[in-house]
């Protein structure tokens, strides 16, 4: 008997009809001859309607409230998802994040798991029952009070479930058919990849693809789970996320030579203009950056004008990160002794991803020519042992990344079929 | 330093503006220099939402997933309250029925308190935290589950929290001033109380009043509470329901001749018709009914008919405890020996309450006499130490209890104001 971890987005359970659905698709699962264990999200725009009254009370919630607040959204779904099945005939009973021992720090709105103690899991499923677990919430042992785990929250509810428990699989249900080679709302000849490595996975989820939340794919990798990223509306097979060091010996691995594209148009770039070229200053500008939280991603430093002694530096950050970055740069202009702050909102990032790079030469040069041909200027470079990322102009993104997923030869033959909605 | 536990009902948290005004309420009560224990119910309807949501995914939902649901709602507003509190620079922690320590037994939907063990709130009042506690749901430490405590039961949370931390007094907020002579939606000129004996709010209470839930003020009079209901809509002083016995001898207790005029039309009349008159007829049919959960209220025998050695007997329950009465008693047909069952919904019950009937004579006879006068026929009477009940066509009851209120001086020189709208 297998035990398979699923976790449903709020999308999947936006309301009485849908729940029913996933109930179904649950209960065959069961039938199949299967332990299941279901981390569910909160319903539809549950969790975006309880931030909004929160925001009509105070516009600054308490953090500690506004989990309490939040943790009510799977605690809704949840017990409609274990009454449908319930009424379907099997056994079902729901569990909140703290019944389920979800043990968590005790930063609130953003708190890392710590450790999972499934002992109610394990005896409901000893008795035959299916497991349905509150998404995205946990429980600090050390504050004694509930805490979420922040965006992705659920995908990472369910890798660590499947971890603790040791799940043979843990199935990801989404509202795409799996993880494509580019977004198909973009690249319209993006085909579905049938297996991709976690490493991959991650350095596309942290490229801009959405389909995974980064944090679950981590823990996934950190724990050796394996993820079926697979859609709800039908049965389709999806993609398997997989770890090849953890394969047995032998067992045939289908070495992907490029898994995709990656588009992310959340960031802006900053440039610190007139930088004096002497040792430490990057260090500084990065520090005052890091002090306000902003999640620095590329960094790109021109070469020093001989005549004048100073350089440029420009780095990419997310949009909502720049403001506070800008301000407390700005507070250090004399500090730092610059002689200007730039700030463009306007671009775009594209990823090529891929095992292949680390062996095949050539990569880089077929990227930059296939943009080239498009016509698309490329503004800054970074790369990592499996990823080249390109920056260009916010409106050519698109159009650059259909260029490279061609010139890569990742178009499939049809046109994929892209259904509407997100999950938390 | 004072302790109060205040409780706030649906209506009076029914939006963000609603909370903001509920918090500035407990805010003043803080600053007056008293420790405050706030037991809040869901948002407006909240409740009704969720109970609805679950009948569209299954007709009957499983009683533990139902609990698990409803107990969201609880969570959401008080978190919100928390916010609101917070945000006016004032320490407040939010605590679920289980974190409070409000422990029950595993009957899901209507669950009995068995203890109390308000640990973690004893520590946030001893840190200065104005304590908001979710009403109306517990934990069974025997099942290790959410329950929920049924109707009524957020003041009954509160009251408990008031034994449990020995309150000074258990403020119920309401959409009225307080407890009046009767319903001021039916009689215009009832009266509010500034005092009555927790005896009589029983016998009200249990007579169709709807101001306090006849199981919270039961619990205020095993555990000694004081009672203060009051409007949540403004600052005068409300109804204090005490407990004489436990006042300091020789204090000054104002004996209240007739509490008030209470009407019920909520009930409905059975008669079942040629019962055999021989002993234990009764006692089988009671039985049949009790075996259905069907609360009986009043019940009537006539005098048997010599000639055919048959009698009938009536009895008063819930309107929606009727049909599985009904359903029964004529499956038992054979068994009881009867002619047939009537089923009468157009029934309404008038009572009048107060500690004077224990005294005083005549009671009764003003009673009849007032019906008399106002043409109103008595179809049934039943009478306890301090109450007396008649049962009249529905269509009249509103009439008798305008009557009946001239008739014992209860009425008031103003009409009374009144708001819409109730708690849970």
């Amino acid at each position: 008997m297998s035990l398979i971890v699923q976790k449903f987005g709020g999308s999947s359970v936006a309301d009485a009809e849908s729940i029913k659905r996933v109930a179904k698709r649950i209960v065959e699962t069961r039938k199949a001859g299967n332990d299941v264990v279901v981390a569910v999200s909160a319903m539809g725009d549950t969790t975006d309607e309880l931030l909004d009254l929160a925001t009509e009370v105070t516009p600054i919630p308490a953090p500690r409230e506004l989990d309490m607040l939040l943790s009510a959204g799977e605690r809704i779904s949840m017990a409609l998802l274990a009454m449908a099945i319930k009424s379907m005939g099997h056994e079902a009973r729901s569990f909140t994040g703290s019944q389920a021992g979800m043990i968590t720090d005790a930063t609130h709105g953003a708190a890392r798991i710590v450790d999972v103690t499934p002992v109610r899991l394990r005896e409901a499923l000893d008795e035959g029952a299916i497991v349905i677990v509150a998404g995205f919430q946990g429980f600090s042992r050390e504050s004694r009070d509930i805490t979420t785990l922040g965006r992705g929250g659920s995908d990472t509810t369910a890798v660590a479930l499947a971890a603790a428990l040791d799940a043979d699989v843990c199935e990801i249900y989404t509202d795409v058919d799996g993880v494509f080679t580019s977004d198909p709302r973009i690249v319209k000849k993006a085909r579905k990849l049938d297996r991709i490595t976690s490493e991959e996975m991650l350095e596309l989820a942290a490229s801009g693809a959405k389909v995974l939340h980064i944090r679950a794919v981590e823990f996934a990798r950190r724990h050796g789970v394996t993820l079926h990223v697979r859609s709800s509306f039908n049965n389709s097979e999806g993609t398997i996320v997989y770890d090849p060091s953890r394969l047995p010996e032998g067992a045939a691995v289908e070495e992907s030579v490029i898994a995709g594209v990656a588009v992310d148009l959340t960031e802006a770039k900053i440039t610190v203009v007139g930088v004096p070229d002497v040792p430490g200053v990057a260090a500084k500008i990065f520090k005052i950056v890091a002090n306000t939280n902003a999640n620095v991603d590329m960094i790109v430093q021109n070469v020093s004008a001989a005549s004048t002694g100073r350089t440029d530096i420009s780095f990419t950050l997310p949009k909502s990160d720049g403001e506070r970055a800008l301000t407390a740069l700005s507070n250090s202009q004399e500090a730092i002794g610059f002689n200007s702050l730039q700030y463009d909102d306007q671009i775009g990032k594209l990823s090529l991803v891929g095992n292949a790079m680390r062996s095949a030469a050539g990569v880089s040069a077929r990227l930059f020519e296939a943009l080239y041909e498009a016509g698309i200027n490329i503004e800054m470079i970074s790369t990592s042992e499996i990823r080249i990322s390109v920056v260009t102009r916010a409106d050519s993104v698109h159009a650059a990344a259909r260029a490279v997923h061609t010139a890569f030869e990742l178009d499939g033959e049809d046109d994929a079929v892209v259904h509407a909605g997100t999950g938390r």
